[in-house]
C-alpha cells in the first residue's frame, strides 16, 4: 500500500488504451472517500472521455500532448453550489459565499483528487496533476457550463503509461519537516537544504539549454515568473468574485 | 490498498501509545513524495508531539479533546518562505507574492497531507483532519513563529484509535460526479441525492437534539452559521495580506 505512494512519478505519456468503467468506478469512489469538512462534501469531479471535449481542454491547460494521448481527464471543482441548493430547499439560509468557504470546498476537493491519485496508481494507471487549472480558472467555468460557487482546483491526467520515469528528487526532510517551532532557515540551511539538487545532473543540463546561472533562475525566469504569476492572480481573484467567494 | 483508503473514518479518541519515531518518519516520508507543482515544494509540516505545546493547539482548535489525546498534531503549511529565500540567495527575484501562488502552496500541502493521511491509516493509525486550522491562522501563525509566506492550511491529528466508528454516509456518485459537462441540479436531483442522508437515524436523532427543521438547518444555524464563515473569512483574508499573499 505504502508502496503505491512511493513510487510515484508523474506521466506524461500515455498508451491508446482506455479505463475500464469498472476501474473508473472504484477510482472515483476511492475519492469519495476521502475526509470532507462536516461530511458536507462540497466539491465536485467532472469526468472528460470524448475527444472533441479533451482537444478543447488541451487548449486550456497550454496545450501539454498528455491531455490528449490519456483516457481520462478528472477535473476537481470547490463547490458549494449543490450543498446552497440544498440548503435553500430546506429553508435553511446558506451562508458560504465567502472565502472561507472556497477555501473549505478547495480543501475537499484536493483530499479527494489525491485519493483518486493514489488508487488510480494502485490499479497500475499513471496520473499527472495539471497545475494550470486555476490559471484558466474562468475559461474552464465556461468551458464545463458551470454555475456560480462552482471554481475548479486542479486537474488529473490518467491512463496506461508509457513511460517509466525515475523517482524525482525530494528536498531532505529536514528542509520541509519541523519539530514543534517552525525552524526559519539560514542561508547555511538552504544551502544544505538545495545541494543535492542542485548538483543532480539533469539539474545541469537545465541550467546549460536554458543559458541560465543557476536551477532557481530557472523557477523565477522561465518556469513561473513573477508577471503570469501577478496576471493569473489577478484572473483567479476575478474568479473568486464572480462565483460569489469573494 | 484500496482498502486502506475505502475503509477512512475520522477517529477523535486516542489511545496513549506513543507513535514510533520509525513509523513518524515513514509517514512524512510518504507525505513528501505527493506531487507538487513543478516539484518546487512550496509546503512545510510542523509536528507537535510536546505535552504543553499540544494543550495551546487544544485551546486554538476550540479545545477539542482528541489533540490532547494523540500523540500527534501535524500542522501543514503553505509556505513560500524557503523557495523565497533560496531565489534570493541564488540572485533569482522570486515572484511568488501573490493569491496564485497561495493556492499552488496550499495544493502542495494539502496532496501532501492526504499521502500522511492515507500512510498513517496504512499502519493501523486514525487520522483526523481540524478544519479550524484556516479559522486560526493567525494564531498558529504567532504560536509557532513563521515567518511572511507560511499560512497553515490543514492539521491532521494522529494516534492509535480508541474508537472504531461506522463508515460515514456519502452522497451518491451521481450527487458528486459529472459526465462531461456540469449537469447542474434541479430541485428533484436534490432531493434524490439528500434523500438518503436525510433519511439515516443519527440525522433524526441530530435534529431531535437541536430542535431545528431538518439536517441542513443544523449546517446552516449550528454547525457553520454564516456570521462565523464571514468572520473567519476577513481574519484569514488579512492573514493573507500579512504573510504577503494579497
Amino acid at each position: 500500500m505504502l508502496n503505491t505512494i512511493l513510487n510515484h512519478r508523474s506521466i506524461r505519456k500515455y498508451k491508446d488504451i482506455p479505463v475500464s468503467e469498472e476501474i473508473l468506478s472504484k477510482i472515483l469512489n476511492a475519492g469519495m472517500r476521502a475526509a470532507t469538512t462536516g461530511n458536507m462534501q462540497v466539491y465536485s469531479i467532472i469526468v472528460t472521455k470524448d475527444t472533441e471535449m479533451k482537444k478543447k481542454l488541451w487548449e486550456f491547460h497550454f496545450k501539454q500532448n498528455m491531455i490528449l494521448e490519456a483516457p481520462l481527464v478528472l477535473t476537481f471543482f470547490a463547490d458549494f453550489n449543490r450543498f446552497n441548493k440544498w440548503c435553500k430547499a430546506r429553508n435553511a439560509e446558506p451562508g458560504y459565499n465567502n472565502f472561507l468557504s472556497f477555501v473549505t470546498a478547495a480543501i475537499d476537493a484536493l483530499l479527494a483528487a489525491q485519493n483518486v491519485c493514489i488508487a488510480a496508481e494502485s490499479f497500475g494507471l499513471g496520473t499527472c496533476y495539471l497545475g494550470t487549472t486555476t490559471y484558466q480558472a474562468a475559461k474552464l467555468i465556461d468551458f464545463f457550463k458551470c454555475p456560480k460557487d462552482v471554481v475548479p482546483i486542479t486537474t488529473l491526467v490518467i491512463g496506461y503509461p508509457n513511460e517509466n520515469p525515475e523517482l524525482t528528487d525530494r528536498l531532505p526532510a529536514k528542509g520541509v519537516i519541523h519539530n514543534e517551532m517552525y525552524n526559519d532557515y539560514s542561508i547555511d540551511d538552504i544551502n544544505s537544504i538545495y545541494s543535492e539538487k542542485e548538483s543532480l545532473a539533469s539539474t545541469k543540463e537545465l541550467i546549460e539549454i536554458n543559458q541560465l546561472e543557476n536551477l532557481a533562475q530557472i523557477f523565477t525566469n522561465k518556469r513561473y515568473p513573477k508577471k503570469d504569476n501577478e496576471f493569473f492572480s489577478e484572473e483567479l481573484l476575478k474568479v473568486l468574485k464572480n462565483q460569489g467567494y469573494l
